[in-house]
């Protein structure tokens, strides 16, 4: 223990020396490695805990897994089902007509080929998920970014987005809502004036990846009706299987005709399509889930309410945003929780418009959240002491 | 069995009667239903056996299917790895450097890709694979057929080729080597002919999916050296696992670069993901696989010659094309198959440059040829009679 202990000062203290922290596994542009790939190369021995990945602790319920396991064999011989099977399985789930639905290979296909089709500038709120900052920049699309403010908890207000579009004469919008990782949102009622005021632009993009764990309504059928807003979703997060590869996009019937004739035929996997196939049966069990992830949420928040030297931001996903003390060094924090305790949280130091003062921590079930409060007490008191 | 002979010979004499014999699942544009969708929707009530799908019948091993089986909990719930991960352990498989290679999901995702970026019109001989034939004609690029000829085995002349291209003024030209559905190939000195002769047009596309079951060495090492050769592979075919996803394109280094950047991240899901992680244990096995395909496909070979009404045509892949007598319906033949035998086969009447008196059969374990053998030996001498 005391071995333990001067080990992770040695390391705490090292913060102001080394200026290329992230030499190894963990320098990867804007998103995290794999937990696979921490948990090759982390020095810690036992199981880990991941605070990274956002999932969902109580789906898919082992009955489902178990049918999955138990038809791996043809599900994995066979072609998967074509888009028409899937919107059609999808209609029934969201309750969203399956015209309507564009079925991908999770999120990050529909965000590939919104970005590359693009015309006209963009407008995009940051911190944000990396894909949406990254890819307008890959695909040279002119991007301005607006910064989400500490001081207002990382809300923004829609006249000043609004504004933001005309001054920059964009002609696209991505709205994450809630936002990742601040955990920030919009109600319905600003969503609402957002598309109204901006009737007249290319596209209106609402991410709602995380939607399944607030309070807030779906935009989707705003997006029906509307000309130019898309809505979007990883299924991923509220399914618990970020693995799976699954999400979907929703607009208006001609729009979204249009964009799956850019997506591949089988783009959606066997599993994923079997999944698919098969979810409505546990429906309850899945609505259900996030009633006790805003539990979870709640004593996530009041836990880390307790560490006086960090600060926290109300949130509607199943992560929480945490500021380190200023003299911490995030990076430094998340290789002493992985490497000394098996606990990988996710520093923001690679997202554009945070800084490795800010974390984000995925919401637990209670007796994993103590898990991490005790080890972020032990740290920031060592840290305190350094 | 009476009442069986009479619904059949209804089945078949029916042909001549109506026109609209797809009205029903069967009607797909370029594909064929999955056999999900056949096996809920068929008449047949035993276990089916698959012709259409041409799949590695000695490959993935028991051992490594349970390996996946056991570790599907971690590999759903996680974000699965980044292209450079895949890359790296398709490079080990294929012996390809890393940076040369393209991994996606499944062929068909680099065949989108290709065919939306596409400049200039394309020469593509047919009938061949429906994505090549369609997605053309979907992304509006000015294409041009050539037919493969029965009366030549559906070979074809490279000069012929060449000199249609520079008539046709193309800048891009598309084959399948071996090709699918005729099992028709080129040799590797007709390859780099063509290669060589079209180094000035924008793009060759190879695709070798079913080389595995060929003589054929691949054209790899001629696309990492050309400024515009881009071999393209589907990993299911050969891994047995078409419901898997994965594939992968291989061309020089600056070209690979540009196109993964169209590649969505974690486009290769986590259980192809684990599957690449664990291939190397498996090469022997599954190198040895395609000895017995081809000693299966010749037994095929001999079986069907044994029909005499039929014509069979020379195939270097999992497949063998054939002909059914002239006053024979295909897709009559194929529904007797399917709602009388459980057996099911691939009609090619809505491919380009094919008809309904041509189908696909894949290469199976000698009783499942035996049982299809049957099977035609029974319908074919009913049809006679009618």
């Amino acid at each position: 223990m005391i071995l333990l202990l001067l080990e992770i000062t040695q390391l705490l203290a090292d913060a102001t020396m080394d200026t290329n922290l992230d030499a190894g596994y963990f320098q990867t542009d804007a998103h995290n490695p794999s937990y696979f790939t921490i948990a090759t190369n982390t020095q810690y021995k036992g199981d880990l805990t991941d605070y990274c990945v956002p999932v969902n602790h109580y789906f898919p319920p082992e009955e489902l897994l178990n049918k999955l396991s138990n038809n791996l064999r043809d599900i994995l011989k066979y072609y998967p089902d074509y888009a028409e099977k899937h919107q059609h399985n999808m209609s029934a789930f969201i309750n969203v007509p399956s015209e309507n639905i564009i079925p991908v290979n999770g999120s990050t296909e529909l965000i590939t080929i919104l970005c590359k089709e693009m015309e006209g500038g963009v407008v995009c709120p940051v911190p944000t998920f990396g894909r949406w900052t990254d890819l307008p920049i890959d695909f040279n699309v002119p991007v301005h970014f607006i910064q989400r403010e500490e001081s207002n908890n990382f809300d923004l207000d829609v006249q000043h987005i609004i504004d933001t579009v005309r001054r920059e004469k964009a002609q696209n919008l991505i709205i994450c809502n809630p936002n990742n990782p601040t955990g920030a949102s919009f109600t319905d009622g600003e969503i609402s004036y957002l598309v109204e005021q901006l009737i007249d632009i290319e596209r209106i993009i609402i991410d709602e990846s995380f939607i399944d764990f607030s309070d807030i309504p779906s935009a989707s059928e705003l997006a029906i009706k509307s000309e130019n807003v898309v809505v979007l979703k990883s299924m991923g997060k509220a399914l618990g299987w970020h693995g799976i590869r699954l999400g979907y996009g929703v607009t208006n019937a001609q729009l979204a005709k249009k964009i799956r004739q850019s997506v591949p035929y089988w783009s959606i996997n066997g599993i994923a399509a079997f999944v698919l196939d098969n979810l409505n049966d546990y429906k309850h069990i899945y609505q259900q889930s996030f009633i006790k992830i805003k539990d979870d949420r709640k004593y996530l928040l009041e836990q880390c309410a307790k560490l006086e030297q960090c600060k926290i931001f109300p949130s509607q996903a199943n992560f929480i945003y945490m500021k380190l003390p200023d003299h911490f060094c995030g990076k430094r924090i998340r290789d002493a929780l992985n490497d000394n305790f098996g606990l990988i949280i996710r520093e923001c130091s690679n997202k554009i418009g945070s800084s490795e003062n800010y974390c984000r921590i995925a919401v637990h079930k209670r007796k994993d959240t103590d898990k991490l409060i005790n080890a972020l007490n032990e740290l920031l008191s060592i840290g305190d002491g350094a």
